[in-house]
C-alpha cells in the first residue's frame, strides 16, 4: 500500500514559485518543469520525511520542490555544454530559446532554490549547499577528465558521487531533518541514498549506451561522443584507453565490448541497490520505508 | 578619518572559500577574484555594519565576501553572453578557459555564496535571495528589451534597479541586520543604497560610452553594439529609437547625440547621489556614515 506523499503539491509549487516578473523566465522554467521527469528527488525528500515520522507535509513540500528546481537548473546548464536537443521528451531550453536564455534560466532556477530554502534554518541550507557545490564540481571534473582522456574507473565513481549521489543524499537529509529524525536514522538514510544515487547514475549511463532517444526522452550517445561516462571509464581500466573520441566510439560500437561494459555496470548497480536496501533496516518499519525499498528496485529496473 | 573596515579579511576569505576539490575551479575563481575590482559591495556591507553600531567584524566579513562572490558570478556569466574579452583588467574566464568552464565557474561561485550564507538566519538569506533573483531578472530583461528594440527610459530604469541597485540594497541590509540595527536605520540605508546603485550603473553606462578599455579594465562599447544601456534608452525616448543595431551605432557616434546622452545621464546620477546622501541623515553620526557619504561621491566621480 502506497503512502500518500503530496507530489501534486510539489508540482503546484514548482510552477507557482518559478513565476517571474520577467515573463520569458516563467515560460522557459515552465517548459522544462512541466516536461515532467521521474521526480525521484522530491519523492526521496517526502519518503524520508514520512519514514522518520514527519506528519506535517506542508513543511516538507517546499524542500521537495527546492531539490527538483536545483536539479533542473543543472540539467538546463548541462544541455548548453552538451548541446543535447532533447530533454524529458521535449526540446531543451538551449535548443528552443538559445544559449543566452538557457544560461539565464539555469541561473534563475538556482536563485529560486535559494529563495525557497531561505525560510529554513542553517543546517538545512548547509546540507543543500554542500550538494549544490558537489553537483558543479562533479560536472567540472567530468568535463576535465573527458577532455584530458583521464577518465578511469576511480575517477568515474568520484564524478558520479558528486554529480548525482550528493544530491540524493541531501534529499533524504532534508526530509529527515524536517521530521527532526534521530541522527542514527539520518545516517541510515544517507547511506541508502548515496548507494541509490550511484546506482541511478550507472543505470543512466547504461541507458545512454543502449537506449534510443525516444525511449529515454533525451539525446543519447553523448557520453560516447564526449569520451566520458561508464564506457569510457571501463575501457580506460581495461588498458584500452582511447585519447581520441573517434577511437572510443569505434571500440564501443564493437558489440562484445559494449556487452561487457553493460554487464559490469549492471552488476555494480545491483550490488549498490542491495546495500542501499540493507541500510533501510536502520529505520522503523513503515509504508514509507517499504516505498524507499521499492524506489531502489525501480532505479535498477527502469528502462527510461 | 577612515574607519578601519576589515577589507583584507574579506580578500583572504574570497580566496580561501573558493578553493575547490577540483583544481580548475580554484584557478578560474582565483583568476577573476584576484583581478580585484573596486570591492564597493563588500565596503557597503562593512560600512553599513559599522554605521549601525556593529562591533564584531568577524560576523560581517563572510557577508561582505558573499556579496562580492555572487556579483563576480554574474560577471562571469555576463561575459559569456556578451563575449567581452577583458574584465577587471584581465582576460575574462570565457576568453581564457572557454564557455563551458566559464559557465561552471559562475555556477560554482553561486554555490559558494550559498554555502557562506548558509550559516546565517533566514532573514539574511531572504534578503540576498531576493537580490540574486533580481540580478538574473534584470539581465534577462535587458537581453530581451535590447533584442526587441524596446528599451525606453522606463525600461532602462527598471533594468538597472534589478541588475545593479537590488544587490546594493542587499549589501546594506545584510550589514545592518548583522548589527541588529533598528528598522528605521535599515530603511535609511536601503534608500541610500538603492540610489547609489542606480547612479553607479548610470555612470558605468556613461563610461561604456566614452572611455576606452584600458581606462576601465573591461571591454567597452558593448552596450552600443547590443542596442542597450543608457544611450539606447535615451534615443528611444527621443523618438529616435533604432530597431537595428547599426542605426544606433551611427546615431550615437554623432558627437552631439553622445554629448546629450552623457549630459542627461550625469544630471540624473547627480540627483540620485544627492538623495542618497540625504537619506544618511537617518543614521547617527559616525566615521562610517561619513565614509558612506564619501563612497557616494566616488561613485559619481570615478573614471574607471
Amino acid at each position: 500500500m502506497a503512502t500518500r506523499i503530496p507530489l501534486q503539491a510539489v508540482e503546484d509549487l514548482l510552477l507557482s514559485v518559478t513565476q517571474s516578473a520577467v515573463p520569458l523566465l516563467s515560460q522557459t522554467s515552465a517548459h522544462i518543469l512541466r516536461a515532467g521527469g521521474k521526480r525521484l528527488r522530491p519523492r526521496l525528500v517526502l519518503l524520508a520525511y514520512a519514514a522518520t515520522g514527519g506528519d506535517n507535509a506542508e513543511y516538507a513540500v517546499p524542500l521537495a520542490a527546492a531539490v527538483e528546481i536545483i536539479h533542473t537548473a543543472t540539467l538546463v546548464h548541462d544541455d548548453i555544454n552538451d548541446q543535447g536537443t532533447l530533454r524529458r521528451g521535449h526540446e531543451t531550453v538551449n535548443a528552443r530559446w538559445g544559449k543566452t536564455y538557457a544560461l539565464l534560466t539555469g541561473d534563475f532556477l538556482f536563485t529560486k532554490t535559494y529563495e525557497v530554502m531561505a525560510a529554513y534554518p542553517p543546517r538545512f541550507n548547509r546540507s543543500l549547499a554542500q550538494a549544490a557545490l558537489e553537483l558543479v564540481e562533479g560536472e567540472t571534473l567530468q568535463m576535465h577528465a573527458a577532455k584530458a582522456g583521464q577518465l578511469d574507473r576511480d575517477t568515474y565513481y568520484q564524478i558520479i558521487a558528486k554529480k548525482t549521489a550528493a544530491l540524493f543524499v541531501a534529499c533524504v537529509e532534508l526530509g529527515a531533518m524536517a521530521a527532526d529524525a534521530p541522527q542514527a536514522q539520518i545516517e541510515a538514510l544517507t547511506r541508502y541514498a548515496f548507494d541509490v544515487g550511484m546506482a541511478f547514475q550507472i543505470t543512466d549511463d547504461i541507458l545512454d549506451l543502449i537506449a534510443d532517444a525516444d525511449q529515454v526522452g533525451k539525446t543519447t550517445g553523448i557520453d560516447l561522443e564526449q569520451g566520458r561516462g561508464l564506457a569510457a571509464a571501463q575501457l580506460k581500466n581495461d588498458g584500452n584507453a582511447p585519447n581520441a573520441r573517434a577511437s572510443l566510439t569505434q571500440r564501443i560500437l564493437d558489440g562484445t565490448t559494449l556487452e561487457a561494459v553493460v554487464a559490469v555496470g549492471r552488476a555494480k548497480a545491483q550490488e549498490l541497490i542491495q546495500t542501499a536496501q540493507a541500510a533501510l533496516q536502520g529505520l522503523p518499519p513503515s509504508a514509507a520505508r517499504d516505498e524507499l525499498h521499492a524506489l531502489a528496485d525501480y532505479v535498477l529496473e527502469r528502462d527510461h
